[in-house]
């Protein structure tokens, strides 16, 4: 029998560019991460990763003959049928980038792309919290408010590769201004920045006893951490805002999950970090506004893999350039849900 | 070359049953109806149909080994493995349902069934406003609030068959109290009696001049159709009631299209019937609540096959049961549409 290939997972962010050697199970054997240089329009970004990769494999004694394929989740617009990324503005990327063209000259493997939030979706329902079941939706909470749906199997793309966009659901008509033209989208409250412009903004307004009230009116730098912790503690205008928080998820949640009817809503990215005190919070709003049905059959779930979700979701990408004799069941059902429908 | 079978399609309804015989191209050949009677629990439902089907057989000369099968779209809760029914209120079912089994024995050709909203949504998709296009989805406006979603080529049902309730997407948290026990759900507010509903709030709060106004103090009966007419005539309480119907089906429809991205959201039911007037309303709102990637690749339509979307639909439940080689490459698409993904 012929040794079994690895995966190559590669997730690129704007801070670091995290890498992994993956069995074809998808457990990680190795990884590694370098920062991501966005100078000079991005344009060092894919020879970085490039080299990185070629750099690590002679580290290993490995060659591109032991993987089937190198995955990678991408921030921006993907076209997935040609490999090229476009608008991924916290790259500096201006310009479509051929990022499999590149990639594949450079390291003589072959290469899957998919957005980003689509690719933690993917890890997470694989190797994480999804249980690999055919219907799970993933949240992921950062700088922004990502997201990605694996129903009936596949991760859905939509027409034009909106599919998943959770964090431009409206949650407030009317509401807070969105980086992307719009009002009141989840995003505007529940990422990182969104927890902090609820603060200061209940903060304004309210004049009783509160650490957190002090803090902004002292100018102290305030994160999303800083008010959940304080609202773990007891602070009421911290719980003010986490209250906000949950209650706006909450709604998307639900909603999403009325439409979908998932089995698990997985919650991950940084603020996720709260843990089970953010997911009670969505969870009280989610048994509202979730139908009969859906609350019978749908659970709200933390995301287990953290950063690693990315990585892993990227390698099954690569699932696809494999024999399928190769794949254990859950290998055939991850391949199923990486690759875009014929 | 043997003679290509055709199909049946029966759209059962808490009023009537519909038929169709249709050719595996979803063409319908015949169709006719008989009253639904829901007397004796529901129990004479089962048996008419039979019978009607084959009556109807022996009228055309045809018997059961001139098709493929039967597709049925039922209200209730659908147990597609099974082919059983639970929960159809308006059928007076208030036990468990063989329809399968029994529709089976009864007229010798194979039988598979969904939900009704979902067979109408397979309707408009295959031959109706979706043009067979891989992401569809169908909203029903009638007495009720249903709907269907077709994503990556295939209608989804969730993990325990809600998938696609958008009537139970909650548009006002805290709002009107709907049937399922939710508070400000969007058929509270869009389904026929939710148009209503709001015109009598309306009326109430208004003291200007208004036919409507006129209307309800004068304790006459309202219908969705009246509001939409008095409204395309200017009335001006009826207009604010029309244009609050648009802002939540405008909102509930951008949600789901900022998570699913489909092609299209088809609009269909007894409200739809106020036409252009209304999908200018919805869109709206959809506009200014869509993503920037959903508003250009996303485009609302009204309906197209009115009454007949349940039994074309319906019909493509038995598409399953002919051989690949029979079917046209449109047939083909439509079949996966309706099967379960294994």
């Amino acid at each position: 029998m012929a040794k079994k290939k690895k995966l190559i997972g590669v997730d690129l962010g704007g801070t670091t560019i995290k890498f992994a050697i993956l069995t074809l199970d998808g457990d990680v054997q190795q990884k590694w991460s370098v920062p991501t240089n966005i100078l000079d329009e991005g344009s060092h970004i894919i020879p970085d990763i490039v080299q990185s990769i070629n750099h690590h494999l002679d580290l290993y004694k490995m060659s591109a003959n032991d993987f089937a394929g190198i995955g990678m989740g991408t921030p921006g617009t993907v076209d997935l049928a040609n490999g090229t990324v476009t608008a991924a503005y916290n790259l500096n990327w201006k310009t479509t980038q051929k990022a499999k063209e590149q990639i594949e000259a450079g390291t003589h493997m072959k290469f899957a792309l998919d957005n980003d939030a689509n690719v933690a979706a993917l890890g997470e329902r694989w190797k994480g919290a999804g249980n690999n079941e055919p219907d799970v939706d993933f949240i992921t909470l950062g700088t922004g408010v990502g997201g990605g749906i694996i129903a009936s199997g596949r991760l859905q793309h939509g027409v034009n590769g909106a599919g998943g966009e959770v964090g431009h659901v409206t949650v407030q008509p009317g509401g807070y201004l969105c980086t992307c033209g719009k009002h009141g989208c989840l995003e505007t409250y529940a990422s990182a920045t969104g927890v902090v412009h609820l603060a200061h903004d209940f903060a304004e307004e309210y004049s009783g006893n509160s650490k957190l009230k002090k803090m902004v009116d002292n100018g102290d730098e305030i994160t999303s951490k800083i008010v959940f912790d304080l609202a773990k503690q007891g602070d009421f205008l911290a719980n003010e805002v986490t209250n906000k928080v949950g209650q706006y998820l909450g709604l998307a949640v639900a909603n999403m999950a009325n439409v979908l009817n998932p089995s698990y809503v997985v919650i991950g990215g940084g603020v996720s970090a709260a843990g089970q005190f953010l997911l009670d919070l969505v969870d009280k709003t989610f048994q509202q506004e979730a139908f009969s049905t859906v609350r019978a059959s749908t659970t709200l779930k933390l995301a287990k893999l953290g950063n690693d979700a990315g990585v892993i979701g990227a390698s099954s990408l690569a699932l696809r350039f494999v024999d399928d004799a190769d794949l254990s069941e859950a290998a055939k059902v991850a391949n199923v849900a990486a690759t875009v429908a014929e």
